[in-house]
């Protein structure tokens, strides 16, 4: 936040609200390097929301196409050998072509391959980092990790990893949870919307990822964006658990959310609440 | 068409409606070698519309299976090193033992990997070749490709390349869009159904590409078979469209409609138009 | 079953619903090394069961993570080589902690790679064998494998081989159709329950094996628990066709069974039968 003055919930919610309305006039085109097991649902999600995914995670692309999108999302759950070479890739491109990228650091701390390869990320200064409360402990070396891709740790005890790791690299931190933490370092959202449902269905946290990608595409601050892509994800998902019967019609009526929802919504339904430190 | 005198639409409306009903007693064993964004609904979409899918890109197995297999789908949408590999050794088992199969170059023109793969491919003259306006052109030379797997060109911008490329191979082009276009180069047929939703759902486009695949491995001609299969698709787009409140229950909707749409319902909807050059 | 006089259709049943209760209570960590057409569905299964899902086929982190997980699942679907790997790595692991794991030798017989691969893996002792017919009996040596990945075998054709298969590695061995059939080489037990749109929809038994390595880490014996597996499962399935209009609704509505299915239930509708040779 350039601007401090500006800085509280009712800012925040309005901003989301005109956030929506931009994302889905530019439609931006979102590089997403995934793994396997949610490429099909982040997809589906960007599409849904009115961005324009594409999964381009092949050494000698990935670059290039970085260079043409307009956010870039490394998800690390699946880092094999010529997706994390393609991942590193794509990272130099954005930079030097400056486009803003989002870091998903998916369940280091347990795994060695991808933690030390987060951590190589983690040194080019991600604009955004989004985990659970036990990732972002780990990629800040104040935890050793949850149970594989679930948290075992709240979002309260990740408060002071997550203001870490802002402060060292300059960008926003999310960290997902039953009410989720967006930080600058400085600056603390919390935003208490969402369904436990959202837990109940694979992609649930990845795909809120490459939202996160295509929202800081656009103008506006980056804490602004960051917390524009959680709040309309997560009341997406309370739109949804209204009407589901269990995780599957979840997931099918969240898509549907996520295309229909209307600023005015937003505006009604957010819970943001912010501090200062 | 070797018989061109039976080249009007009500013929081949006909024909779509006698390809359905052979799909699905023949239940055709369809060989796709596709991206992971899309196998899932890939698979999906063959087994609702009565079709065996498999999924098998691995080297040493590929060109067995491509042997083995009634049609055989080649979709350049993610070729890792290792499957650029299996898709080659696949298209060559499948010309000796004269198998149809379909190239859908997807991003072909912006990213350099594929780009070069598909020249590769199409030299070994595909049966067919599915892709969007963009990508087209970028195959024919005629253009360097849209935004990622998004078509920037209309379809009619790309009936010169298309009516090319199907000069070239001796085979079919269809380009998809809000009315496709099929040609063998000479006959040109379109076909005015489908509903925008499709394009809200990642694989839409790529499931087209497989459905092909098992409709070249009926009796009849390549053009009628390849209309058939698009003609098919699309009119289930339309019934899925009527019930669907977002792309999330769109996608259900579709699965369900491939799966109980009648010939009858084919005969009554198809909006299909024929030329001559 | 080391305590035979337990061994009746009555005591099978009341211990699967049982079983239901443990596994909720519970969420045991499954380790899942499966094909990429099927992870999503594979893990959206798990989660609306209860079961907390990680899909780790890195070489380097699938042997720690197979450690740290409750249960492990090796599906051959798609053994790229890093995969395969991963595979070897993982089993080998698991055994050394003593965790059980199930073997899925998908398309074994037809294609090279998996069938030498599969043959590695069963002389390691699986757990549990899950597959169709036509895999079982190519596994066992007794048959050349089906069309791909449909069997073209049936059930009881299959049983000496998974008889000789389930004495050979001292497991149990599962083998899937209209009526299933689940052996530890001298209690044959046969379950009736299920529906045929669970082969409409890729993975309906690719996750099957899943929830095998799901229910095989809680307390009881491995037929016990084998057999709650395919029960639960497969009774499931018959609540989603009740309320299914095709295949997409059905893949639906079956996440939303598993997720709400209650132990009565599973008494209620269960159809088990038994035999000793």
């Amino acid at each position: 936040m350039t601007n401090t003055s500006s800085f509280d919930g009712r800012t925040l919610v309005n901003g989301s609200a005109t956030a929506l309305l931009q994302l889905r006039e530019q439609a931006p085109l979102v590089h997403c390097i995934t793994n396997n097991v949610v490429t099909n649902f982040t997809a589906n999600v960007l599409l849904a929301l009115g961005a324009a995914p594409a999964m381009v995670d092949i050494p000698g692309e990935s670059g290039l196409f970085a260079r043409i999108a307009s956010g870039l999302l490394i998800n690390l759950g699946a880092p094999v050998p010529i997706q994390a070479q393609a991942s590193l890739e794509a990272v130099h491109a954005a930079k030097h072509a400056q486009r803003p990228w989002v870091l998903d650091p998916v369940a280091v701390g347990v795994l060695p391959v991808r933690t030390a390869l987060a951590q190589d990320i983690l040194a080019l200064h991600p604009h955004v980092i989004r985990g659970n409360a036990s990732e972002i402990m780990a990629l800040a070396g104040m935890g050793t990790g949850g149970r594989g891709v679930d948290a075992t740790a709240g979002v309260e005890q990740a408060k002071p990893a997550a203001i870490a790791l802002a402060q060292r690299t300059g960008g926003i931190v999310a960290v997902s949870g039953p009410e989720d933490l967006i930080t600058d370092g400085r600056h603390h959202v919390r935003i208490a919307n969402g369904s436990p449902l959202l837990t109940r269905v694979t992609g649930g946290g990845c795909a809120l990822g490459s939202v996160m990608a295509a929202f800081i595409s656009l103008p506006g601050s980056l804490l602004q964006n960051t917390v524009a892509a959680a709040t309309i994800y997560t009341i997406a998902a309370e739109f949804a658990a209204a009407k589901a019967a269990g995780p599957g019609s979840f997931a099918m009526h969240f898509l549907d959310a996520l295309a229909n929802i209307q600023p005015a919504e937003v505006n009604a339904r957010a819970h943001i609440h912010c501090a200062t430190n």
